[in-house]
Order: structure tokens, then sequence, then C-alpha cells
């Protein structure tokens, strides 16, 4: 039996099997969001050629790697769940171009690109990412590989993780609402409800499309929202481990509370911890230990290194 | 029989109930968008309160009226359909919040009242939009009482209506593509895709909940495409005869290529007579002759009368 397919190896095995199944997921990821994308000779040309800029630039598509993977768990053909895959980056495109948008963050630059307003301008972007939030939903209720039923739980879910409860909340928190953010919980929630929220529906989508029963649906769920926790207090901690090393100001980030300010680096170090154990429980729980687990803690070991 | 009820009324008749039955179905959909925007306490209050201030403001509801009249015509208890028209003015509220952004239009007031950016801010109006927006296809999603096949697909013609063919292109055809409008047939396209499209999917979604036979379906969306297209020309005429009256500049609408200044105002209402009398075509081949059109085109004369 390969490696792959046993649930019970080891995060360290077969890793080289595993990439290459993440590399083959990823350039699908890719070509298919390079073929749901606005044509180049779409109607403006200007609008087209920014949704694809956001959508196309490069990154690790870990929102739809989360959704095929969790469809692969359970048992799915994980290319029936590529379309959905895709809704989810598309979703994520659209939050980084608003959150860039001078009004909120006002950043010229993601990544070392120019953020989508800076490269064609405000209003393009703006229309460009209400266009791919719109895709999005229209990609789901037009795959014609999902069942009926998955579809519609697959569409209320992705409404719920944007809406006035999820991202475009979390978002609105983040620019106006932070003085009422000073609790460990309080700041968990934003952080949730800014990234990881958007994980959570992404990872549920492929246990959904693979029709995993309602308990491994919300453990998937869980395993997600610890992971976004995990990875977001991992990124507070570089943070302030480097504002303390360089003595430098990194901006307006540097003065917000966060789970490290709050607690301190030790605490906050043993919050990811206990985020990333309680992450893997519930994918046992779910009977999920295969890929899916591997490429998460994988990549937040990669992170770490890399910091 | 009761006149609402006769398929074959001519426009003038039963006026006193069709009113009744109108003023019912708005104050419907007016509280059923109460219950459906973001409470008071939802947190943060800034962006519960920029969206219900967009989606509750004063207005006649004509995109979720179109659906609850199809609905109605096409045999369905017109309330099963309440949702979705309530979906479609979430929609409509979303577009006009992002026409009157500064990078857009920049306008200050609308109907009198500050737009939403004014009354709030930019970010909050924007993240206002995009939750509306977002809810529309959640609130169609989670609707219990939507056969699946009819949800996938009315969800499929939302997305269609709005994204890079849909509103977001008119949009952008506006603000960056004017110089590429020069013929009739480009400012028809404009405008539908500006407003009109998001009537024809309204008016279809109300067939859709009804079972209506796809051609029938077809014909209702081409009877709101010319009556979007009849409504748009007729603005123009208005506008141009104000501007020969007064001599004023309206603004940057004067300046713009319109069906008016293309053709001339004669061959302009010609179009609009024309327009009507397709709109009328349609529904008499769906065999939707009774309130649904009297409601239409009763709305047209009021217009043209108040102008």
């Amino acid at each position: 039996m390969p490696c792959l397919l046993r649930g019970t190896a080891s995060y360290g095995e077969g890793m080289e099997d595993d990439s290459v199944v993440i590399e083959q997921f990823r350039a699908a990821v890719d070509r298919r969001l390079a073929e749901l994308s606005p044509d180049h000779d779409a109607r403006p040309a200007r609008l087209a050629e920014a949704a694809r800029y956001a959508v196309l630039s490069p990154g690790k598509r870990f929102r739809p790697m989360l959704t095929l993977l969790a469809a692969r768990e359970f048992g799915a053909e994980p290319l029936m769940a590529l379309d959905a895959a895709c809704a989810f980056e598309m979703v994520h495109a659209a939050s980084l171009i608003l959150d860039d948008l001078p009004s909120m963050d006002d950043a010229d630059l993601r990544r070392g690109r120019p953020t989508t307003h800076q490269a064609f301008d405000e209003a393009t972007a703006i229309l460009a990412a209400v266009g791919l939030l719109n895709q999005a939903f229209g990609v789901i209720a037009g795959d014609p590989g999902l069942p009926d039923a998955a579809r519609a739980d697959l569409l209320r879910r992705l409404s719920a993780s944007v809406g006035f409860q999820g991202l475009v909340s979390g978002q609105a928190l983040d620019l106006h609402d932070r003085d009422h953010v000073r609790t460990p919980d309080d700041i968990d929630l934003l952080n949730h409800r800014k990234t990881g929220i958007l994980m959570v529906a992404a990872a549920q989508a492929g246990a959904l499309v693979a029709g995993a029963p309602a308990g491994a649906v919300t453990a998937v769920g869980e395993f997600a929202r610890r992971l976004g926790l995990a990875f977001q207090i991992q990124d507070d901690l570089i943070d302030a481990a480097f504002i303390a090393d360089s003595g430098k100001d990194l901006g307006k980030d540097a003065g917000m509370m966060t789970l490290v300010t709050a607690l301190g680096p030790q605490e906050a170090a043993a919050a990811v911890g206990a985020h990333l154990e309680a992450a893997g429980a519930a994918l046992a729980r779910a009977g999920a230990t295969g890929l899916l687990a591997r490429y998460a803690f994988g990549l937040f070991e990669a992170r770490k290194a890399a910091a």
C-alpha cells in the first residue's frame, strides 16, 4: 500500500510522495483558476486583467489545498472538488484586494508586487474584488459535479464565512473596533473572522463534497479553526521577536493588541502548541490522519523554519 | 373571479385592487428585508448600521416586485419567492453603494439622503456592499422553501447578472470604456449591463420559483430586458429635455453618449415605444398578461407623468 494512502503515516514519512501530490494539486488549481478567470479579450479588458492579476498571482493556494486534501481524506476523487477549491481562492483574492485599498490598510505592495489598486486603479480593484467574490458563488452554483444538497450546504457555509459574521465583519472590527478587542477571547475572535473562518469553510467544503458525516465535517472545521489561530499567533510571535531584535517599529500593526502583547511570548507560544494539538486531535476524531494533516503541519513547520 | 386573477385584464382595469396587492407585496418585502438585515447589536455595530441604512432606505423595491409578481403570474404562492425577492434588493443596494463611492461616481447624495460612504465612511460602505452581495447568495442558498434545482439555477443566474459580464462589467465599462461606447448597440449593451440585467434575473427568479417552463422563463427575461432599456432611454430623454429647457449642464452625465444623443430625441422616443411593445409581446408569449404587466407598465406611465 503506498504511503500516501496510509492514514497512520507519521508526518515525517512519505514526504517525497506527498510533495508530488501536493504539487499536482496546486498545479491543477492554478490551471483551473486560469480557465475560470475572465478572458483577456473580455470587455472591459482592464477589469478582466485586474481580476486575473489578483487571483492568478503566485501563491501556495492554501485554501484550495485544504478543500482538495479534505475531499481526498474522506474518499472523494479530489478533482471533484476542484471548482469549489478554486472558489475559495477567488474569495481569498477578493479579500486581499479589499484589505489593501486606500480606505482600509492602504498598502502599495503585497508580496513584492503592486497591490491591485496600484497596478490598475481603485475603482477597477473594487469591481474586480466584487466580481471575484460573486464568481465564487457562481462557480459552485454551476459546478455540474456537485450533488444538489452538498451544493446548497457549501454555498450557505461560504456565505456565512464571508458575511456580517465572517471576513467582512473581521475586517470591519479590525478597522474600527480595535478598542473593543482586549481579552484573549476577543483577539481570537478577530483573528478567526479575519482569516481562519474562510479556511474552515474551505476544509469543510472538501469534506462535504466527499459526503463525510456531519461529525467529521464539524471536526474538520475545528481543525482548520485551530490551525488558523496557530498561524496567526505564530505570525505575531515572529513580528514581536523582530521588533525586539531590531528595535524597529513595524508600522501600525506594532501598536495593536495581539495574543503576544496580551499574554507575553511564552504563554503565546504555549497557545500555539495547544491549538496545534487540538487541530490534530480534531482530525483524529474525524479519522482524517493522512495527507491533509501532513500538509498543514508541514507548512507550519516550514514557516517557522523560514522565520 | 376577481380582476387580479384575470390574465386578460387590460392595464387600466382593476387598478384599485392592483394597488392593494402591490402595497401588500412591498410591505412584505420591507418587513423581510428588515428581518434579514444584520441586527442592531451585531458587531461591529457600524457595519451593521451601514448595511441597514443602505438596504432599508426607502424605495419602490422594483426588483423584488418583479420577482414576486412573476412568481404569482406563473401560479406560485408569491411569498414562496419572498427571500429570493429580497436577495435582489440586497444586490441592488450593494450596487448603489459601490456606484456612489469616491473612486466611482463620487456622489454625496442619493434621493436626498447622504450616500452610505458619506453617512458612515468609505471602508464601511465597501464592506457593507460586499456583505450585502454575499448575503444575497446566502439567503437564496439557505431558503428552505426553494426546490434544490430551482435554487441552483437561481444562484447561477444571479451570479451571471452581477459578474464580469453583468453589473460589475457595466460599471467598469461606464467608468473606463466610454470611448468605446458609440453605436446604439454599444449603448444598449452598457445600459443593459448597468441596470437591466439584474431586473432580468429578478423577474426570471420568480418564474423559476413557480416552476415555469424554460420558454416562459426566457420570455420573462426578455420582458425585463426590454423594460430596462425603455426605462433608461426614457431617463435620458427626460435629462435631455431638461438640459435643453434649462440650458444647464447636468454634470458629467451630460457629456456622455446616450441613445438620445446618438439617434436624436424622436428616434429615441420611437425606440422606447418599440421596447415596450416587445416587452408586452414577450409577456404575452409567456402567457403572463396579469398584474406583472400592469405593474411594470403602470410604473412606466407614472414616471413619465411625473417627469
